[in-house]
C-alpha cells in the first residue's frame, strides 16, 4: 500500500525566502514547484529542481495566476486565451530548468485561486486542461476529488489524480470545511498523522461533526512553510511509514 | 547562394502592441520571439508563434534582461546564477509554446543590452553560453561577429551565426559605427537594400568614410516596429530575391 | 453652460506608447492619468502630466488594479486592506509627479474592471473611497451616474462627479447598453457629437430603441487611442463650442 | 550628545516578510521605508508607516531601483529622465501613504545598488538630487560620508545628513572596507556596541589595520533582517544609551 506526499516548493522571490525547501525534499514524494506567476523565481526555482532531482522528488508545475503581489491567491478573471497561454508558459519554463538538472515535469497542480476557481469553474478549468494537453497530454493533473478540473481532464484523456489536505477538517459530505468556519484547520500533528493513516489504510476522515466519512486521495497535502508545519509533515510521513505505508509519486516516468 | 533575414517580433505586452508582426512574417525566415522578460506575454508569444508556424519561419528565442519598464535595454548586472536560470527559464516558455503550435525553437539570439553585454563581456557571454547548452547544445547562437559570446560558444560547441544590421553603417574595421556618432543608422532603403545585395553576394559593405570593408553574415537583421521599417525590409528582401539570392533559415530542424 | 472633457492619458508603458496624448491634450479639459498599475511608468507619466500642465488641462488619478498584464481590465478579488493602500499609494505616486511640474490632482477616476466593479460592489466601493479621503477629501470623485461607489463618496462626504460616455449607446433605462450587445458603441462622429450637445443642453439622450432618456452628466468621456478615436472627440469639442457650450472642468483648484 | 540610528524597513512584499519591523521600531530613530520599486508593495508599506508613527519614529524613503528580482541590488544603467521620474514616484507614494497615517517624510535614503553607484557616479546622483528638490527641498538626503551625492546635494541647497554602519570595517582612509575582503563585515554585538560609541563621543573608529581614524556620522545604520541583527541593534542603543548619548534623528519636522 502507498501513498503520495506533496507539497508547494520553490516559492521565495528573488531575496525572499518561504518555507524550508531543504527538510520538506526530506518528507515529501511530490514537490509542487511555482513556475514564476505567483512565486518562484529562475535561480531559486532551480535550486529547488535540483534539489529534487538530487533526492528522487517528483517533480510537478505549480501553475498560478500572475499575480506576484497577491502570490496567486485573489480571484482573477483571466480570458481563455490568456489563461491557456499562461499555463502553457509557465509547464514550459519549469521543464527547461528541470531537463537542464536531469529531471521531467510529470505532473501539473494549480496553485491557489486558480485551484479553488477551477474546482468549480468549468471555463478556466477546460482552459487550464487545454493547457496541459497542449504541452503533454501525459502530464497528470492533481486536484480536488470531485472538481470540474478532474471531470474535465478526463473527458480529455489525460492523467488525473486525487489529493487530500492533512491540515484540514471535513464536512460530513466529504469536502473541505471552509477556512472561514472555526475549527476548519487542524493543528495536533498526532492527530493529523493518524487521521492520515486511517485516510489511506480505510478511505475515510472523522468529519468535523463526527461522522464517518469516505474520503479518497491520490496524494496527502503537506505544508511547509514554517517550522512547525514541517514538523508535522514529518509526523505523518513518519506515521504512514510505521503503518507500512510506502510513500510514493502518483506520476509515471515519462522520458 | 541564400541568406537569413531575422527580425524581432512578439514585443508587444497586455493592451500594448508594437510592429507589425503580420506583415514582417512575408518578409523574414527567421523570427526572434520574445519571450516575456523585456517584451512579450504569453498570450501575445503565442498568436506570433502560430504565425511563424504558419508561415514557415524559423523561429529563436530571443532572451533578455528582465526588465519590463527599460524594454531589456538597459545595462543590468545580472549574477551568474541568476542569469543562466533567467536565460533557461525564457527558452523553455518560448519553447511550450512553439510546441504546442507544432514548431520548434531552433535558434537563440540574446536581444538588447543583454546582446551588447555578451558581445564584449566575457562572464555574462559564458552564462548565455551555459544556459543555452543547458536547454539544447544543437540551438544556434545567432551574435555579432567577432563577439566574445560566440567565441565562448564556438569553444563550447555549440553552432553559431553571424549577423549584419541592415539599416546600421560599418566602420572601415567591418564593427558598426556607435548610434552616438552621426550617420550610424541608415535611412534610404534603395540604398540599404542594394548594400545588404553586395554583402551577400561580395562579403563587404562600403564603409562610413567610403572604404570598403570586409562584413560576412549568415543572416541580416531587419527591423519591423514602424510603417516605413516594414517597407524596408520588403524592399530588402526584394532586392535579394531580384539578385538571386535565396532567402532561408541558417538554423536547421532539430526534431 | 459648461461641460467637461474627460480623457485617458499616460497609458504607456517603456517602450509601449498608446493614444495620442499631445493630441488628446488640445482637445478635452479633464486628463485622467494612469498610475503605474495597470499602466503608465514614471517617466511616461510626468511626461503627460508637464503636456497637461502646459495646456491647462485638469489632472486626475486614473488609479487601477495593479495588474499591467491585463490593462486593470480583469475583475480581481482584491482584500480592503490592500485595495485602501494601492489606490493611497497611485495617488500619491501622481501628486508628487505633478507637483513637481506646478500642477496639482484635483480629482480620482477610477479605471477599467475597477471602476466596473465599485459601481456595483459595495465592499470595494468603500475601499476606494476610504482611500481617495484619507489622501484628501477635497479630491473629487467621478464615476458613473448611479453607481454604487458615488453614493459611497457622498455618504463620505466627498465632492463626486458624473460622467457619460460620448461612444456608448443608452438603454431605455438611462444605463449604459453592454459591450456585448449589438449596437453598443457608436461610430459616427457626427451622430455622436449631436448626442453630446443634445445631452449637455437638455440632459437626455436617444436610447437603443429610439425612446429619449433622460441622463445629466458634469463630463462626458472621449477617447484617444486610435486615429478615429482623437477626431471623434475633436468633433465632439467642436459641436459642444459651435452650441456655446463651455468645455470647462468639474473640479476646483484646491491651492 | 545625540546620533541617530536608521534601519531599511518595509522591505516585504505580498506573501513574503523580511525582518522584524515591529522590533526595530522599539530600537532606530529612523526608518528607511522601501517605496515599491526594490521592495514594499503597498498594504505593507502602510503597516510599517502605521508603526513608526506610532512609535515617533522619523520616516524616510527608502528609494531604490525598478528591480524586485534583484532586491535593487543590481547595478542598472538608467536614463537620467527616467531614474529623475521613479525616484519623485517613490517618494510621492510614501509620501501619501504617510499622510494618510498622520506622519510625514522627511528624509531621502537611496537603497542598494543606487546607494552604492551614486557615491561616486555623478550623472546618476544628480539625478536622484534633482528627483529629492523637485519634491521638496527641505527633504534630508542621507547618504555616505564623502560620497558624491551628498556634494551635489549640498550645491543644489538641499540638507544631507551622513551615516556610518555599525557592523561594517574601516579602511585607515575611514571609507567601508569592501563586502569581498575578509573581515569587512562584523559579528561580535559588544565589540559593535562600543565601536559606535566611541565613533559618536570621539569621532574615531578602529580602522581593519588597527589605526584609529576619523569618522563622523549623522546617523549610525542598524539592520534587522535576522534574529542575530535585531539582538545587535538592541545592543547599539544600550551602549549609546548607557553612555548618556540621546537616540535622535537628525531630520527636522517640515509640517
Amino acid at each position: 500500500m502507498t501513498v503520495d506526499l506533496n507539497s508547494d516548493l520553490g516559492e521565495g522571490f528573488g531575496r525572499w525566502s518561504l518555507g524550508d525547501d531543504a527538510r520538506m525534499l526530506e518528507i515529501v514524494s511530490s514537490a509542487n514547484i511555482a513556475c514564476g506567476f505567483h512565486a518562484g523565481d529562475p535561480v531559486g526555482i532551480r535550486e529547488t529542481v535540483r534539489g529534487a532531482v538530487a533526492s528522487g522528488v517528483t517533480i510537478g508545475a505549480h501553475v498560478g495566476y500572475r499575480d506576484l503581489a497577491g502570490f496567486g491567491r485573489r480571484n482573477m478573471d483571466v480570458a481563455s486565451a490568456d489563461l491557456v497561454a499562461d499555463v502553457i508558459y509557465q509547464i514550459g519554463a519549469l521543464q527547461a530548468i528541470t531537463r537542464a538538472e536531469g529531471g521531467e515535469v510529470t505532473y501539473v497542480k494549480p496553485h491557489g485561486a486558480l485551484y479553488n476557481m477551477i474546482a468549480h469553474d468549468e471555463r478556466q478549468a477546460r482552459d487550464v486542461v487545454e493547457a496541459v494537453a497542449a504541452v503533454d497530454a501525459r502530464l497528470v493533473l492533481l486536484g480536488l476529488p470531485g472538481s470540474v478540473v478532474l471531470r474535465e481532464a478526463e473527458a480529455r484523456g489525460l492523467p488525473t489524480a486525487t489529493e487530500a489536505f492533512a491540515d484540514r477538517a471535513y464536512t460530513p459530505e466529504g469536502t473541505l470545511v471552509s477556512r472561514r468556519e472555526p475549527g476548519s484547520v487542524l493543528h495536533d500533528a498526532d492527530d493529523i498523522a493518524r487521521r492520515m493513516v486511517t485516510l489511506v489504510t480505510e478511505g475515510t476522515v472523522t468529519a468535523i461533526d463526527g461522522s464517518v466519512v469516505s474520503v479518497r486521495a491520490d496524494s496527502l497535502c503537506v505544508h511547509g512553510d514554517s517550522p512547525g508545519a514541517t514538523e508535522m509533515a514529518a509526523r505523518v510521513r513518519e506515521a504512514l511509514t510505521e503503518a507500512g505505508i510506502g510513500i510514493e509519486s502518483f506520476a509515471p516516468t515519462l522520458g
